[in-house]
């Protein structure tokens, strides 16, 4: 069998795959990839049994074969070829890898023990892959790294229905995006943040397409196609928590407050949530911290609004700043006391909602 | 007193400052940085006990002082200021830093408590700073990171007589860079490879001057001073390792060699010293390697000449590619025998020479 591939379509392939597939795994086997190659050109693929993953590779097949291989080896190969052709045999066991001078003989794997990945054929909901791709990496900083609770290490999806929405949440904090009207059944789901993130690196412009099955996503892009195993589990009522009743409001460029709190955090105590105080009275914002070393204060201008003609808070610097990351242009803050939930909100047609619990006094 | 300075030139001076003083130490004094205020500007200076460093800020200052810092808790509050125009003053042990809307107190520490640095005023030798930097940079790779004999962990000057040198071995491999003719008196003195870093990366334009005391080596650059501990010790003699009898030279890209040699060396085995074949015949380098998972190989055209018709050894890959950092356009390769040293040369004029001792068979 003989196999004429682009080395950058083999190396981009690989690329992808090598980051679902594990280095190292009790069952070797699970480091390996397998290539199929067809009439119509090379699928590559491989499992970490939390994520599958198929790319396909353009390329001229004469002989059609499977073959499994040590996919960190192979790519690590392909990467350092100098043509920009490569040319596969496969024959007795052996896969040669030739381009321009070089040439090496490689040792495949045991086909039958590789386990055998499925991706299915229909799909039930379609969605642009940037808007998905854009809503994920917006809500993804609020997922938790750790909790008791598995769903917060998750991101919720709401499908169909009247919406597109993602959330994420560790508890203290919340992230919501819309993105896109709803279509057909409603479809909800929670997705392992680190799923999440791979999810976002293989989509790319175009559509990408969605089949729910049991407890797996399946997810097709443009050359790539995933299983991704979803979380059980409820996600808490997270709609409660967005506070209805504001008392004040304040708005300005987000760009100048993520300074701002990053200037003044310096000084917090890391020891006690890096509290920076928020004071808004008389149309400025005055953003004050204290620590072991000293005190720092900043004073801002803000457009002002609301009932209450002042109010003061505390926050979590980093929470504050990683609510403002997804925010262009100015942010609205929305405040409804000094100990109940604030909203921060982007004013472009974003979607985008951060909701931040502040701190006790 | 009042100091108005650019936020440019303190941050930098800062970032340099940072990478010297240490973060924690069991001699919490060490962790801060000294500010003389005087007429002429700003001096910051600390230590690590290994090496000691003064930076020159230029500002506008009204009264003298000399204050102790914390010195990361500093370099971070000015490197988030958002004005370009800093404003310090200090007042009753508490230094404020103002900019923009953006004010802190900071205590500061006990001056009679810091180590008193003291820079000298004379020097012994002149060199230009981007040379030594240069030829610094060439040879740091071929000193040891651990070795039981610690001049392998050191860089050797040889400076004044007839040369200006730097020379750095492991035990296993050598580099070697002349620049500049000698100058004065003769100067030999190892470095520690670390110290040799931080210098690189305080040099820019321009003359420095080196100040050789005891165990000390002084540096005076642009702006900058340093105070660096010298490695006792002898350095071996390193000339007898250089080969003098050539059988076989082969000269090619040294680019090309490189990404040959890593190619080559993705095959080889990594439990035995990434050893790669070289056999040279007929005006050809073939490159082999061979391992768990199989054999590679690679064939260069290459411009061939000496006595000997072919000779095959073999290397460690990554002395190779060390070897050939240095190299821009050929690579000249002098050959003395399979078993004995082998020589990289640069064919333009930089005076860097590699010798890399071949594996044994």
């Amino acid at each position: 069998m003989n196999i004429q591939v682009t080395k950058k379509f083999l190396s981009d392939s690989l690329g992808i795959l090598e980051r679902i597939i594990p280095a190292r795994s009790s069952n070797p086997v699970l480091t390996h990839l397998k290539i199929d190659a067809t009439e119509r050109g090379l699928f590559l693929s491989g499992t970490n049994l939390e994520i599958d993953l198929e790319a396909f590779v353009p390329a001229q097949v004469d002989g059609e074969a499977s073959i499994v291989l040590p996919a960190h080896l192979f790519a690590q190969i392909v990467r350092n070829l100098g043509g920009e052709l490569v040319e596969l045999n496969y024959a007795g066991g052996e896969l040669s890898v030739q381009s321009a001078g070089f040439k090496t003989k490689l040792q495949t794997g045991d086909l039958e023990a590789y386990p055998s990945l499925n991706f299915p054929s229909h799909s039930d909901l379609t969605l642009d892959a940037r808007d998905l791709a854009r809503s994920l990496s917006s809500v993804r900083y609020a997922a938790a790294n750790e909790a008791f609770q598995a769903v917060f290490r998750g991101i919720k999806f709401e499908l169909g229905g009247n919406r597109s929405r993602v959330v994420a949440s560790d508890g203290y904090r919340l992230a919501i995006r819309d993105f896109g009207a709803g279509q057909g059944e409603a479809h909800n789901l929670i997705l392992p943040a680190r799923s999440a993130d791979e999810l976002v690196r293989v989509l790319r412009e175009g559509e990408v397409k969605l089949t729910l099955g049991g407890n797996t996503l399946s997810v097709a892009a443009d050359r790539v196609r995933m299983n991704l195993k979803l979380l059980d589990g409820d996600f808490p009522d997270y709609e409660r928590v967005v506070p209805s009743d504001i008392k004040l409001s304040v708005r300005l460029p987000a760009a100048q407050l993520k300074e701002s709190v990053s200037r003044v955090a310096v000084l917090a105590d890391k020891n006690a949530n890096n509290r920076v105080e928020f004071l808004v009275s008389e149309g400025k914002l005055q953003l004050a911290a204290e620590g072991d070393y000293g005190r720092a204060q900043d004073t801002l201008e803000v457009d002002q609004s609301g009932n209450d003609a002042a109010m003061s808070l505390g926050f979590n610097a980093k929470f504050v700043t990683d609510a403002l990351g997804p925010i262009d242009g100015d942010v609205l803050i929305q405040l409804s006391g000094p100990t109940t939930p604030a909203m921060f909100k982007s004013l472009d047609d974003s979607g985008y909602l951060a909701v931040v619990v502040p701190l006790r006094v």
